[in-house]
């Protein structure tokens, strides 16, 4: 095994790895403010607008932590700045 | 092995689990926010309609997680940016 | 072990793990929405249709996490985007 | 050991463990909703037969993502793409 | 080892531990539908013959999982696709 053979296969197993454990919790945090903003919304209303405005904005705070990972996953298939060490 | 054999080994794998460890929070989250849906619409039937549209809205933004996942492992199996290093 | 020996191992391995985990979540999410939405028919039968009809499309929603391994397990099985460098 | 060997052995062992790992969440939430379907009915005994209609078309649901994985175990072993490639 | 030793090997093997695996979770959804199902007989026996009822045919549903896996077990120890090849 040469050297660019093992930093490919480490990129493109790390790539996924990253984007797969990296969506985890904020998809769950996601599931939990939506299932609490149905909830609300049920109960009051009148507040519909309010909550429904809050869970976009702070899923959106959420979702930048799933995209960090996605980033991080892009860069390391397509800008991995190791790549051309090895590639001449 | 050659070298490309271990990248394609590599790929197919990481594809695999990508997907599947990437999937399991986001469809966690979904049910957790229909359950809450559907309590909700049991209870106050008269907001059906708002409750089922902050639904499928939020469940789309909790898709969005999974749908890195997949993207990412498509871009493995089909875009692989390593695999031409190693096609000559 | 030759090269196509050890990607057509890894791809069968792959394909079988990866819709066994990806599976798991969303059937356990469905299992859930099921149980909440049995427990609403009892109690608010006169909610029933809204009840089952929302179950059924919320059950899509999550469902579509599961498809998505189910697609990549296919994709690895019958449409291998690196089964063709490997048989010449 | 040659090829053959090792592209039966894997699909021999891949094919058990998807079905094994792939129906643990389903017959969990299958499990689940017939525990609150039972308990409806003992509650609420004259939606008995809504109750039951529900909880079958429901684990129909649930039943689809265990099927997948038993789709994707018979075809590892009775519809294997990749074992022609070896038995000449 | 020759070729058949492992196909043995390996198929006796996966046959154990598929049913093994696959029986953990419908066996448990089955007890605590059980336990449920006596309690509610316990708490209103005028309802004992619907609650045994639905007990036994949503068991079948739950058992149908495990009967996949008992499948599957059995196709690998009796109905091995593989075996012949390794048998002149």
């Amino acid at each position: 095994m040469d050297s660019l053979t093992i930093i490919a296969a480490v990129s493109i197993f790390t790539a996924g790895i990253t984007i797969a454990i990296g969506g985890m919790m904020p998809s769950r945090g996601e599931g939990e403010a939506l299932t609490k903003a149905i909830e609300s919304v049920a109960r009051q209303p009148e507040q519909a607008n309010q909550i429904i405005r809050l869970f976009f904005i702070g899923a959106a705070v959420v979702e930048s932590v799933a995209i960090y990972s996605l980033v991080i996953a892009l860069i390391i298939l397509f800008a991995n700045p190791f790549i051309h060490l090895f590639t001449k």
